[in-house]
C-alpha cells in the first residue's frame, strides 16, 4: 500500500480555487468560529475525556442514544479506530470508494476483497453484491452515496445487505459523511437500523456538512456498546481537541445554514451538470454535493494553469486516467470552473 | 486493561484550581491564541498533510533534520502510532509510569513486562535495570523525568541502556515531554544520540511546555526514517489540526515565555518542597515542574472539598493509596494549595 494520495492540497497547490474537496458551498458559520475563539479561554486544560456534552448534542441531532455515539479526530480516525478495535483478518471494500477503508484495514494486515464498480453499470452497486458476501468477512464497508463517483444505494438492496451481513457475522460499516448533501437524507440512510441491528456501524463528519475540515471532528454510530469500549481503548483518552468540541456543539444548532447549504448544492449541481454535458464532458449522475465525470487525460494540468485544483481519480483504484471529480459549489465559483473547462475541451480539440 | 484513568479532569471536578496537570505555569502564551484566530480563515480546508512547515520549524528548534521528525494529535497519538507501527510481541514499561505506554501497547496485543521502580530506592532507575533487558524485547519505555515521580534518569545511565538496547534490537522510547522543565535538559536528553542510533525514539509535547494540552499537538524524533514511513501508513493523513499546526508554528517562537516559566517553576517548586515537608509531608526530591509526595489517604477528597484538584496516584501500577502529584504553579495559586495541605495534616491528627 502507497502512501495516501487526496483532493484538497491547497498547500501544494496555491492560490488555486479549490473543488478538489467536498465541502458546505457556504464555507464555515462564522459561529463556529466564534465558538472556537471563545474556546481558547480554556486550552491549557486537556480536553474533556469522552466528549461528554458534545456525545450528547450529537445524539440528540441524530436520534440516539448518547451511549451509541463515538467521537474522533475526523471520520478519518474513527476509520483508522474501528479498524484496530474489530481487528479484522479479512474485509471487503468497493472500487473506486474513498482510500481510507483500505488504509486503515491494510495498517491492521487484513487481507482485502473489493467489490469493483463498473463503468458499465454506471457504478452502480448492484445486487449481485449480496453474492460476494460470505462468512470468512470480518468487515464490509460502504460509501453512501459514494465518493468519488457520488452514486447512492438504493434503500431496499442496503437493508437486505446489512441483514445478510449480520447473518454472516459481518461489521458493515456505511459511510454517511455525504449524505447529508442528498435530497431526501432519510429515505437512504441505515440510521433507523442502528437499535436493531448491532452489526452496523455508520460514519459521520462535521467536515463536510459545516464546512469544517481544518478542525477534525467526526463520529461514529452504533448500538454496540462492548465494539465502542474496544474503540476507547485502542485511541488515546484526548484525541478531539478543546476547540473541535465546541465548534461542533456550535455547529449542531447551525440547521439554517445547512438546509441553506444544501439548497445551493441542489441548484448549482444540476446547472454544473447541464453545463457540463452541454460543453461534452460524459456526467454520471451523481447525488452528492460532487460530480463525477470524465474528460482528457491531460484535464488536470490544465485547470491547475487557470488556477482551479479539480481531483484527478486515476489513482483511485478501479480507475484510470481521464476520471475526475469537481466539489459542488456557490454559483459564482462554479461559473468560473465551467469557463475553464470549456477551455479544456476546445484545448483538447486543437 | 480498564478505561484511562488521568489526571486534569477539570471536567468532573469544576470550579477547582487545577493542579493535577502538568503545564507551564504561565498558562497558554497570548500569541498562539492569536495565531489560531488567525488560522480560522482557513478551517474549511483539510490541513496540511505532514505538517511541513510546522515540522521544518521544530527541526529548527530540535536542531534535527526535518524528516527526522513526526508530529502527532498530541504526544499520546504519537505513543499509539508508534506501537502500531512497531506492533511489538513483547515491551518493557517501568511501574510507576505514564498510564498510556501500557495503554497503547496493550490495545496492539502486545505482552507487557515491567521494572518497579520502588519506594526503598526512592523511585530511582538503578543498574539493574541494564539486566532485564533482553533479547525477547521489542521496546522498551522510558520517561524521562518520570511521570509521577519526577525523577530523572542519570545520563550515563540511559546511554548504556541506549547501547544495550541497540545490540538486543530493543526500540527504546523516551519520553522527554517534561524535560524542558528540569534546570539542564541538555545534560539529560538523548537528542544528541538520534544520528547514531535509530533504534530510538523521543517523544516530545507542545502541551506542557506552553500549556496548551486543549491544542492537541506532539512529536516524536527518530532517526529511522522507515519506522517514520510506517508510522504514517497507520495513522490518517490529516490527524493535526490546522489550529494546531498554526498554534505550533508560533509557539515555538516563544523563547522567552518559556524561560519565564522555567525560573518559575525552579523557584516555586523549591518553596513548595520546603514547605511541604516543613508541614510535615514526605516529598520525593522531584526535577520537574510537578511534585510526588506521600499524605494521608484521604487527602484527595479533602482538598476537593477545598476546590483543589490534586492527582490521587493511587491507581498506577506500582503505588498505592496514600502517593499524590501536585503541579508546580504560579505563586498565589501555591499559596493557596499550601493552606489547603496545612489543613489535610491537621485534619489527618484529629
Amino acid at each position: 500500500m502507497t502512501k495516501h494520495m487526496h483532493g484538497g492540497d491547497v498547500y501544494k497547490y496555491k492560490d488555486c480555487l479549490d473543488f478538489s474537496a467536498n465541502l458546505n458551498p457556504l464555507g464555515t458559520p462564522e459561529s463556529v468560529k466564534q465558538a472556537i475563539i471563545k474556546s481558547l479561554d480554556h486550552i491549557a486544560q486537556y480536553p474533556q475525556v469522552g466528549c461528554d456534552i458534545l456525545r450528547e448534542k450529537i445524539a440528540e441531532y441524530e436520534g440516539v442514544q448518547k451511549d451509541e455515539v463515538i467521537c474522533g479526530n475526523g471520520a478519518a480516525e474513527v476509520i483508522f479506530t474501528l479498524c484496530r478495535a474489530v481487528n479484522p483478518k479479512k474485509a471487503l471494500i468497493p472500487a473506486p470508494t474513498f482510500a481510507e477503508y483500505g488504509q486503515a484495514l491494510h495498517s491492521t494486515g487484513c487481507e482485502l476483497e473489493y467489490y469493483m464498480l463498473t463503468e458499465n453499470a454506471g457504478f452502480v452497486l448492484g445486487e449481485e453484491y449480496l453474492d460476494i458476501l460470505h462468512k470468512g468477512l470480518d468487515m464490509a464497508f460502504l460509501c453512501n452515496p459514494n465518493n468519488p463517483t457520488g452514486m447512492l444505494i438504493p434503500h431496499r438492496l442496503l437493508k437486505r445487505i446489512l441483514e445478510k451481513c449480520r447473518k454472516l457475522d459481518i461489521l458493515l460499516v456505511v459511510d454517511e459523511c455525504f449524505l447529508d448533501f442528498v435530497k431526501e437524507p432519510d429515505a437512504y440512510s441505515l440510521k433507523r437500523s442502528l437499535s436493531g441491528f448491532n452489526n452496523l456501524f455508520i460514519l459521520k463528519a462535521f467536515t463536510k456538512r459545516y464546512a469544517m475540515a481544518g478542525v477534525r471532528l467526526g463520529y461514529g454510530l452504533c448500538s454496540n456498546r462492548k465494539l465502542l469500549e474496544k474503540m476507547e481503548l485502542c485511541v488515546q483518552p484526548w484525541n478531539v481537541s478543546t476547540m473541535a468540541q465546541a465548534a461542533g456543539i456550535q455547529a449542531l444548532t447551525e440547521t439554517e445554514y445547512v438546509e441553506k447549504g444544501r439548497q445551493t448544492v441542489f441548484q448549482e449541481s444540476q446547472w454544473l451538470k447541464e453545463e457540463m454535458t452541454r460543453i461534452g464532458y460524459q456526467v454520471f449522475p451523481s447525488e452528492a454535493n460532487y460530480i463525477f465525470f470524465k474528460g482528457p487525460e491531460e484535464l488536470f494540468d490544465f485547470c491547475l494553469r487557470k488556477r482551479i485544483l479539480i481531483r484527478d481519480c486515476s489513482n483511485y483504484p478501479g480507475l484510470t486516467k481521464g476520471f475526475y471529480r469537481i466539489a459542488v459549489k456557490t454559483h459564482e465559483e462554479n461559473v468560473k470552473l465551467i469557463e475553464v473547462l470549456e477551455g479544456g475541451i476546445l484545448w483538447q480539440k486543437q
